[in-house]
């Protein structure tokens, strides 16, 4: 399998996921996928082929079904019991993903915190317990947690990231500003901040250059 | 243009720039184009066609010249004079990115924040004052910012994204779960950390279910 195009599909299906909330709130119940495409800037053509792929067919009078669509991509993109999450490393950006993913997808639960400054152990952070790192073994194991964000100085990802591993973690979302080796039953994926601040950096400045200034 | 395949090339070349850093502080001075694609994952040509986009060639018997080929990369990615850059929306997440990016790439000066809390006005967190929203178009101006990470609610986005183009700002990297509309002069990335958290919460369980269990 060609996994690229698999992240691009998970990630296209996320995204339509969360309008389909905001349609939802809004008490729309039928959407059209030229709909769904005007609002994300894909074709209608690659929204129809993503909806395929989650095994839901849209009515060429109505659209789809808003209800019937959250719950096909629901079904497909989250685990039928829901998938635990851990944050490692409780500094500014910790506790603003504690704060950013409180409730926000019920499927997948921030459960815990851990660190090593005594300043943040035993602390709970909205709703979630930071524990010191020396416990991840256990808590990993009660708390049936698969999934952790990493957000430790650069130094300090690579142990952490084997503890997790050692503990029955799967998969990482790495913030911390280092490639991590993993082996290859865990997925890893990086949010690098600084890419993205350059890249901006770089295209505004074209766009500026369009402009002639 | 494509501008699909410029955006990774920046990417690619933004990666490669820190990777070079690493090489300067353990005063290796040669690098080999496949040394950068073993570090990074691509391949030997996908490298040196990069480093060929920012004007470079490699030496044959020794490799590139790493303190040369970080000043090609910095002529390429970066404005000669640099380029300002303001956090709006200061909670957690962008007091977060005050603190990573503060010192760390010296022609991306983060010189101040937003806010409309007068908990946070008035305040310096890292060096960085935080303005209120009133004053974005005299500090935006004052200060040459051209660029923005916005950090704020929701609701907050479109609003604060419209004062900041107003006020001057031509690229905006959004972590407000929302999609803005925005003139064709101004470049937006997205960091979708909801879409970055289901696609790890997905991978890693095909992962778990490759293993059996």
């Amino acid at each position: 399998m060609d996994q690229r195009i698999a992240e691009q599909t998970i990630g296209r299906l996320s995204l339509y996921r969360r309008l389909l909330d905001t349609l939802m709130r809004d008490c729309v119940e039928h959407v059209y996928s030229h709909q769904l495409a005007e609002k994300t800037g894909f074709t209608s053509a690659q929204v129809r082929r993503d909806l395929m792929a989650v095994d839901t067919a849209g009515n060429t009078r109505r659209g789809y079904d808003v209800g019937e669509l959250i719950r096909a991509i629901d079904d497909y993109l989250y685990a039928p019991s829901g998938q635990q999450v851990a944050v490692v490393g409780i500094g500014n950006l910790g506790r603003a993903l504690l704060t950013f993913f409180s409730g926000r997808r019920p499927k997948l639960s921030v459960v815990a915190g851990f660190d090593v400054d005594e300043q943040v152990v035993d602390r709970v952070i909205h709703g979630c317990r930071v524990y010191h790192m020396d416990e991840v073994d256990r808590v990993v194991a009660e708390d049936e947690i698969t999934l952790v964000m990493l957000t430790v100085p650069s130094d300090a990802a690579q142990p952490a990231a084997d503890a997790c591993i050692a503990a029955g973690v799967s998969g990482i979302l790495n913030f911390a500003p280092a490639r991590l080796k993993v082996p290859p039953s865990v997925y890893v994926s990086h949010v690098d901040l600084t890419m993205y601040l350059e890249m901006v950096a770089f295209f505004a400045r074209q766009k500026d250059g369009d402009q002639g200034d």
